[in-house]
């Protein structure tokens, strides 16, 4: 089976831990894929260039100079330092945007309603991607090369345009295309039934359990779209998910969703 | 028979010139390679985030924040720019850095020695390629698999460490692990007898009048590295040079090197 790993910025942008991180993804048994993040170093990028970061309901507002530093920050260095010290533990990783190969082809945002009903926003150069987005052939050729795909999350229109997708819907839908086994790595050891007690990691979750745990507000704001995404791709076909830790990755642990 | 095409700033840096270039390299048959640089945009964002460009004798001295500053601009944006605009003209293209696949293994440069035969420059995390430093099975795996590699100037030591490199030498030392034909692509129609008048190209050079033009100062000082460069990768094995502008790529033109 396929393992799926997805970090974010708590990993990619804290150099001890993406070094350490590395270590243990090139340690993991059996084909693997890496989706990464890296939102903090491009917000640090555009300030140092003068831009104001504009993020609505989490989401990255992108205008043309925005998709120019969050394609430079997330397919040039945090992809080619990944790829680099993944090679470096011997694991023969290729780093890819969606436009390489065309392995992922993303369709821009058409502006959005916000979650008040009334405010419509155009997010910019920000495309979504789904299932059918992926080119599974390629990648499972890549897989069967013994190459092992990084994917930062920037994509293409396949019309010459760049988008900035998020990482946490693009590793789902690749987990899908592939029936791959999803690990959403996150700042926290896994869905836990006491916050801050990082010992009272729920060890399996259904729906019925996700849904009392935010009934209780024990599960709350930033972990939702994380989860409604995560069981979604479970429903949608991935082998697996499991909600955890980057550390230790090479050992069981993290929150496991069941349907 | 395999072409390599080596662009420099003056097609990457220039949207226009980089939008028809696409359009022209897309539309070159058989199996084909990019190699692509991009100084003139990093000097840009070096200088926006405050950092002071340093070159000597022509190559960019490499510290830490520069490593950042080139990796993102050369194998994020430029790289991805334009692999989506060759998508976009029904080039399957392929981004790639060094790292990727470990396609190519860099040596750090040691501290060179000056032309003045006395200062002594550490240029930092810049490396050296050589035809052995790349994987020719990998690239022709690529091609065979109908995709078209497109290299930025970014390689890496095997051991973690992304380097800096040379695209002009880059170029040299694929065309000739893949016994490509090489056109080295610069802002003038080819080399000219009569400097300025773009009408005078040279059509065929070999050593001997390669050393009359610079006997007669007709070939001066950033070609001579370049053309240097040319006649070292016909004599190691490239199946041919040629000197050239981008414009009309798929049309004949430019300056053959013969030996």
């Amino acid at each position: 089976m396929i393992s799926l790993v997805k970090i974010g910025g708590n990993v990619v942008d804290d150099s001890t831990a993406l070094e350490r991180f590395c270590r243990e993804f090139a340690a993991l048994p059996g084909p693997k894929v890496l989706v990464h993040g890296g939102g903090v170093r491009a917000s640090q990028v555009q300030k140092a260039l003068g831009q104001e970061p504009v993020k609505i309901e989490g989401r990255r507002v992108t205008d043309a100079r925005t998709l120019e530093v969050v394609t430079m920050v997330y397919a040039g260095w945090c992809n080619k330092d990944i790829v680099a010290r993944l090679q470096h533990y011997g694991c023969n990783a290729i780093g890819l945007a969606g436009c390489d190969g065309s392995v992922i082809t993303a369709r821009r945002r058409a502006p959005k309603t916000l979650s008040d009903g009334v405010t419509k926003v155009d997010f910019g150069f920000v495309g979504d991607v789904t299932p059918t987005s992926v080119d599974k052939a390629l990648v499972l050729r890549l897989l069967d090369a013994g190459l092992t795909p990084v994917f930062s999350a920037i994509n293409h229109d396949g019309a010459g345009q760049l988008l900035n997708t998020n990482a946490d819907t693009m590793a789902a839908a690749i987990s899908v295309a592939l029936g791959a086994k999803l690990f959403y790595c996150f700042e926290k050891n896994g869905v836990l039934c006491t916050p801050d007690d990082e010992d009272s990691v729920v060890p399996r979750l259904d729906p019925a359990g996700y849904a009392r745990l935010k009934a209780d507000c024990i599960i709350t704001e930033g972990m939702i779209p994380k989860l409604d995404n995560a069981f979604q791709a479970l429903r949608d076909g991935a082998a697996g998910v499991v909600i955890r830790s980057a550390r230790g990755l090479t050992q069981p642990g993290g929150t496991e969703l069941t349907l």
